[in-house]
């Protein structure tokens, strides 16, 4: 066990992060439930009525503190611990959906709520120190480790490879396509947004980070990260069901990011093998959970059906027979997709 | 970590029960189906002619080694190793149902399956040490704390009440009065068996055990507990389907046998509290994860009903409305309802 005075810093910001995203999702649904109600067009169907809303407002600035306190836990925990707890979100707002909003929570779903936080428990528990770190220079080494770069050359190849050759034959009909670039590039820009963090952190502990060239240098990582990210996200979104492209761009997500931060942090270092295999059954359970929310959220509106789209081991095959075969509900969910790009699962 | 001398014999015990058990299950329903198919007289219709088949013997043979080597195992680890472990027979036989029956398993009974495996390795990791036994009057030393005994003595209360007053009352229509009743005797059959069996393994030690009056009196409470416990299972599994029986008993008297265990071998003394913690949710992924499996298990036959039947929050009101309503699957599990109560689950 043991904690680094940083690392309880990170968890309860990570904690705080993941209620107010979560909850950010519900008061924006309750704003865009009473802007369609009052202009009687609804956000999916090309209204903008809810930008008069202050409700949907109090909700974007919810999710904006949430975004913040995720940024700035990286910048105090490792992102072993920090990333797997980001799931504690969906948790959030699927219990508020089920109390404020009336929307039946089905009983595998509260399964899979239990499955996320026993398992964010045995990770919390067994989650590695943080490094003290003094200077930007220090991550600089840690990222031109010869492994890292070897991690970060393979990234480029395969996001570059996708966005070539597959993306263009396949991307329309097979979703590993785009949530693979997002979530290649998803582990890249959570590296870069915890040096920049770190460094943002030592700056105002009075250690002026903005000086070094390489505090820039990352800024501009997170920044192109983030961009092409974004950029597929939508696009998978726009071609594929929320409830499809969701667990799969989580689970892929969150491994790769695991996998980008224990070669370049080594939060593995120093640790026994019990603990590192605790931790991976945790994050193995956690990611399970997920999983069920996910595939169970829609059981109740239409049964049987979503669970085969979901879940079905020849998902490719069903989804090149066309979307409009599969329930289509963005517009239901968050009310348009510039909300879903800055939803924070797919964020990063 | 660490292990003591006898711990690791115990785990590699209760692996090898779990899976002749799991396979013993599908043993003898190849056997069932090959004699039906000879005769023409299903088992679940009254036909006897499975005792004619090698293939059934077989696998009532593969169940016997299985409660035996779960009934070592009980003599060298902790029961709150070797009780949870009891789970992975269930996935044992569910994978192999899948690959020898041809059985479909429903891609979210995998994700049981997987959370199983996750939940047990973090049991195993954080699992205590046999504490060192030298003779049976020490056992009884332990059974005369008087924490064990308040223990017993409101398990034995309720199994009373619940006997004479809820039984006649409420137990053809509230699947939890004969589950309940199993599952508190099988919680004190368990601390017999384990008392037992190190008496026993003492004894093959070279230190007779069997002079002493205790000895006896454990194995008179052990046969009393399982002539009880299997009594109200056949009264639980006859009245009410297998799919609500199985996990509801699973979780109740797993949980009421590790709590007999930590009050009466102290299994959690000297532990670190991140040990006992991780445990505990090792366990609850364990249960989870058993009852994704048996709630999935029927999906594809009879997909959204059985899943509303198994989990419905008003379980009871449901069942008050009659059984025939239910699908009643129990011939076409195990053949006979003989089977059933010797099945390893719900055996202890």
């Amino acid at each position: 066990m043991g904690f680094s005075t940083d690392n309880p810093k990170g968890f309860v910001l990570a904690l705080l992060s993941s209620g107010f995203i979560g909850a950010s999702f519900i008061i924006k649904k309750k704003g865009l439930r009473r802007a369609a109600a009052a202009s009687g067009i609804r956000a999916g169907v090309g209204g903008y009525s809810y930008l008069l809303e202050p409700l949907w407002w109090a909700g974007m600035i919810t999710m904006i503190v949430g975004e913040v306190a995720n940024f700035i836990a990286y910048a105090f925990a490792p992102a072993v611990l920090v990333t797997p707890l980001g799931a504690l979100s969906i948790i959030v707002s699927a219990v508020l959906a089920h109390f404020i909003l009336k929307e039946k929570l089905h009983s595998l779903g509260i399964l899979g709520c239990v499955m996320c936080i026993a398992g964010s428990v045995v990770i919390v528990i067994h989650a590695p120190q943080e490094k003290e770190i003094s200077s930007v220079q220090e991550i600089w080494k840690l990222a031109m480790q010869t492994a890292f770069l070897l991690y970060v050359a393979s990234v480029i190849v395969l996001v570059l490879v996708l966005i070539f050759h597959f993306a263009p034959r396949f991307g329309h009909t097979n979703v590993l396509i785009y949530t693979g670039i997002c979530s290649l590039m998803g582990s890249l820009s959570v590296m870069s947004v915890k040096a920049l963090g770190t460094s943002l952190k030592l700056t105002f502990e009075g250690m002026n980070q903005l000086i070094y060239p390489e505090t820039w240098f990352f800024m501009l990582v997170v920044l192109t990260c983030v961009i092409t990210q974004m950029n597929y996200l939508n696009k998978a979104l726009d071609t594929f069901n929320t409830a499809i492209v969701s667990p799969i761009y989580y689970v892929m997500f969150t491994t790769l990011t695991i996998l980008a931060s224990v070669i370049m942090f080594k939060d593995w270092d120093g640790q026994s093998m019990a603990s590192i295999i605790s931790e991976i059954c945790g994050f193995i359970v956690v990611l399970s959970g997920t999983i069920l929310l996910h595939v169970t959220k829609d059981y109740d509106r239409n049964s049987s059906r979503s669970m085969h789209a979901s879940l079905s081991p020849n998902l490719t095959a069903r989804l090149c027979s066309g979307n409009g075969e599969l329930p289509k509900d963005v517009d239901e969910e968050t009310g348009s997709s510039e909300d879903i790009c800055l939803r924070r699962q797919e964020l990063y």
